[in-house]
């Protein structure tokens, strides 16, 4: 998927300026220089797009225009907290603390952390924690950041947000688009889990692993391969993702069309410590139960509003040697139709990309990749398979139906190197996009397919890099002035709206947040919503965990799932 | 996995007649003649499984001993349940209805459905629905049977069960092994949605499917077969298993090893009634979301308790050329081993299949097969490749990987018929299994692999069937006398609780129902399954939905989850 668009903050502490040069794509970012580009072409090709997409994963888009859209709504909520806790349809009466029971809060975290660097109000720590410059959602700083190092430290500090009434807020890659973690007006706690980032347990022949939520998918996947372990976990979304924020968030990636999302079966076992401050287990390591419904799904998408993760076991695949090619198509019609034959033939498809031919074009300009490509709509193909005569075997089958689809110039790579270097053009899809247009902007969106359609009609330049496997596209929209601001919101707003009526979702993986919580109600139902909300009420009845995320407020017209809202009698715990 | 042992009843109606019929295991059944055999040997080479067991899935067992183990508490809460309605622990004050109201409940539904064949409290329909030859499970007679033909239709039932506070119990398949279509002594109604098993929409394109819960997993792939379409849904449990009973049980079978479970995404939009009366559809069309936690999963394993599936959309695979393939092993060790390995090539498995030595005497006692096998403990291939070559590739490496085991006779198909006839040896375990004793009686078994060592002492007769790419292994343990009962007994309550010692699970595909509830709590630990509880008693606070199911009552030790139960106020609804 595309690396998430985020700067680095001047002013950095060093704890977070850790954090943030591990998280490679920024230093990449800062080191891109943008070059002037003509106008994109070839748009009206992708109209066709259409067909295809309908009824496969039609995913709605992130950005400036859904942070507008939703920061009315959004800051009232986030600014109402301190005086309506919980969303203004819980029929909750309990209020969050007073400024005078935060500032003992922090005395008290501060009193039970007596280390120096665990809890801090530096205002620097502030700063990186309460922005992002991923996303243009509202946000106000959190009042404290604390880094625990354990499950019992985040269980002490949930007690100290229970007593105070104080909200906690989950922080770990902090690679959302969605707003994921901005802190409330009201003032809150920050749970910075970067400090909770080891393996615990290497289970070779169980093909798991245990893990602490803070620690990143690519790093598991560098040690397993220095340990000489051929396992990996296929999950990869964002570089620097962790697991604790893969889980919350639902993600999944390029590998999906092969391994399938956070919703399959890949997170084992969740360590959760809930609103309540009890510690749950959802599951055993066994990778097979019908014990009762899944508990560990309960809190895969839930966005850190149900419970804080404290460690995960983890499913892992075994690592298959794999190849890369490329091939292309005079229009994306082609490309797709190549794309829906190829996963019928039950070929080993690790990950099937399309690009467009203006993202071709900016990887080009960006003048990082080996080779000239020709500017056309193509596909990057990752194959996978246990001998170099199953992935030959793969190639040829996938280049014969990619060549009755009219697809040409079938690149296959010849090395290891070779297969790097291409895939490498793929993934500085972000970057090399950003050159088509000097000095310019760019919002990452998680996009239906149609969104093509608009584009070519709307002039905006941008690329087109798809999940196409699963249906699932990103654009990246440029814009310099407030004309093209506006013209953007618009067409981000039809692709959205056009997703969820072809029975698709407003979210195919980068999660609902802020910026997507008008949008369910639409796509899931007054009666689902209702059903998460209860739930989200039940279990954390003071809504102290991450408020203001996920649930969108209820539109008066709709009805309530459960008309009784469970008491939280503190009292009685 | 093994078919379940369901006995026809001696008086059948006409509507279950049809249904009955229709699950073909029941006349191979009554047809299979049983013959004498030799006391089983070799069982000492089981006893290194334990080492390839631990850490992978360990089920515990279903069968006469857990029956019973569970039935006093079990009956206790079922005979209970016109006085408490709730778990004992709910801290409920509703009470169910009288006998007087469940009088009025039936004429109202017989108001509500004048048509002839809807509703019925004819002696032989209450007799077929209220018993199960497949257990020893404890339960009453239905008061009512009730065949709804839509959403509507269930709807309508659903709120004259919560005017007249009368329980509800979903049936459809009845294939269940652990008393999950039991009915309380209070009086119920059940719910027969074999008149729902209409497929309602195929999007070949998307690779999806909508249908109504009653459709048997095993005409949809008839279906899809004689239409010539290339999909099939991989989802495999007993022959006459149901949609809405698979999602309800969470079930698996022999292509999980490749497919994954009902806990994966096969299952991605449900339509459910649930106990407000409300219906919801959890999701989407779309094969990728993030938007929020995914509320399918809080209805898969959640066996009717939560709300009544009347709608679900599947996805399905594209069906592949597949081959089958048999090796013998000095014993189960050897076998193990190379199936580690082989799990670890990434080749095209689509199923791989432990039988041990007693399998196969029973298989050559049974005649129905077109060999005489070896004796020997064997695994059951089946490959899956999208060409002859990629067939043969996978063939090749997997002799290889066995023969390096120690792996004999390698036989792989050379026709269809002869890959039909191989996998129809493995399919008839059931029936072959019962050859072994003369007129003995059989328990299918969803066991930890350590078994065969209990076994090996225990001195049962019995053949062992797994689903070794997962660790999931079922047992047939025969039996002809009451001492032989009670060393089952013991046997089988030593393997679960071995399981759960194990990190395994009680159950590995069967579910919860009655027999398992007792051990929920030593698997999952006190706070999830009050987490599960609290979100029961939350969505059915009259526990009208598949009372005494999967929810344990709780040890007087435990802590509540949530303190404060949610009041459930009828006249605000």
């Amino acid at each position: 998927m595309l690396r998430p668009l985020r700067l680095a903050s001047r002013r950095l502490v060093s704890n977070t300026e850790a954090k943030l040069t591990r998280a490679g794509p920024l230093k990449a970012l800062r080191a891109c220089r943008y070059s002037s580009t003509s106008p994109p072409t070839g748009s009206h090709s992708r109209l066709p797009l259409l067909a295809f997409a309908a009824g496969s994963i039609l995913s709605g888009s992130i950005g400036y225009y859904l942070a507008n859209r939703s920061s009315d709504s959004a800051l009232d909520e986030l600014a109402q907290l301190t005086l309506h806790p919980a969303s203004t349809d819980s029929g909750l009466n309990e209020r969050y603390g007073t400024p005078a029971d935060f500032r003992e809060a922090i005395e008290e975290l501060k009193r039970s952390f007596p280390d120096e660097d665990t809890v801090t109000t530096d205002s620097d720590d502030l700063e990186v924690h309460g922005n992002s410059e991923n996303d243009y959602h509202p946000g106000s700083l959190p009042s404290v950041v604390v880094f625990p190092r354990s499950t019992e430290d985040v269980v002490k500090i949930v007690k100290i947000s229970r007593k105070y009434r104080m909200p906690v807020i989950p922080y770990s890659g902090a690679t959302s688009l969605e707003g994921h973690y901005r802190a409330p007006a009201s003032g809150s706690i920050c749970v910075d889990m970067s400090h909770m980032d080891k393996i615990l347990e290497i289970h070779e022949a169980d093909s798991d692993l245990v893990c602490q939520p803070g620690a990143r998918w690519m790093d598991i996947n560098a040690m397993l391969k220095q340990k000489g372990i051929p396992l990996f976990f296929p999950l990869d979304p964002a570089p620097g993702a962790t697991i604790g924020g893969m889980v919350s968030t639902g993600c999944s990636g390029t590998n999906a069309v092969r391994y399938g999302t956070a919703k399959a079966e890949w997170f084992l076992n969740l360590t959760v410590v809930l609103p309540n401050g009890e510690v749950i287990k959802t599951r055993r390591r066994s990778r097979k139960s019908s014990a009762g419904f899944d508990t560990t799904k309960l809190f895969v998408g839930a966005e850190g509003t149900l419970g804080i993760i404290t460690e995960v076991t983890i499913r892992l695949a075994p690592l298959l040697p794999t190849n890369v090619a490329v091939c292309h198509f005079p229009d994306v019609k082609k490309a797709t139709e190549a794309v829906s034959e190829i996963m019928n033939q039950g070929v080993g498809i690790q990950c099937v990309e399309l690009v467009d031919d203006d993202f071709m074009r900016s990887t080009n300009l960006f003048g990082m990749s080996q080779r000239k490509w020709p500017e056309k709509d193509s596909l990057f193909f990752k194959f996978q398979g246990p001998t170099p005569t199953a992935l030959k075997e793969t190639a040829r089958i996938v280049r014969a139906v990619s060549e009755r689809h009219g697809g040409f110039g079938f690149t296959l790579a010849a090395s290891e190197k070779e297969a790097n270097d291409l895939w490498a053009d793929r993934k500085n899809a972000l970057y090399s996009g950003l050159a088509l247009v000097e000095g310019c902007k760019g919002w990452s969106t998680d996009v239906c397919v149609p969104v093509s359609q608009d584009i070519a009609q709307s002039g905006i330049v941008s690329t087109i890099v798809g999940h196409v496997g699963d249906g699932n596209f990103h654009a990246l929209l440029l814009f310099k002035t407030d004309e093209e601001l506006a013209i953007i919101r618009d067409l981000v707003h039809r692709m959205v709206e056009r997703a969820i009526d072809m029975d698709g979702t407003c979210t195919g993986e980068h999660g609902v947040g802020i910026g997507k919580r008008e949008y369910l109600y639409d796509e899931l139902g007054a009666g689902t919503v209702e059903l998460m909300k209860t739930i989200k009420r039940t279990l954390d009845p003071l809504n102290l965990f991450n408020p203001g995320k996920l649930y969108p407020s209820k539109p008066e017209t709709e009805p309530h799932l459960v008309a009784s809202t469970p008491r939280a009698s503190e009292s009685t715990r």
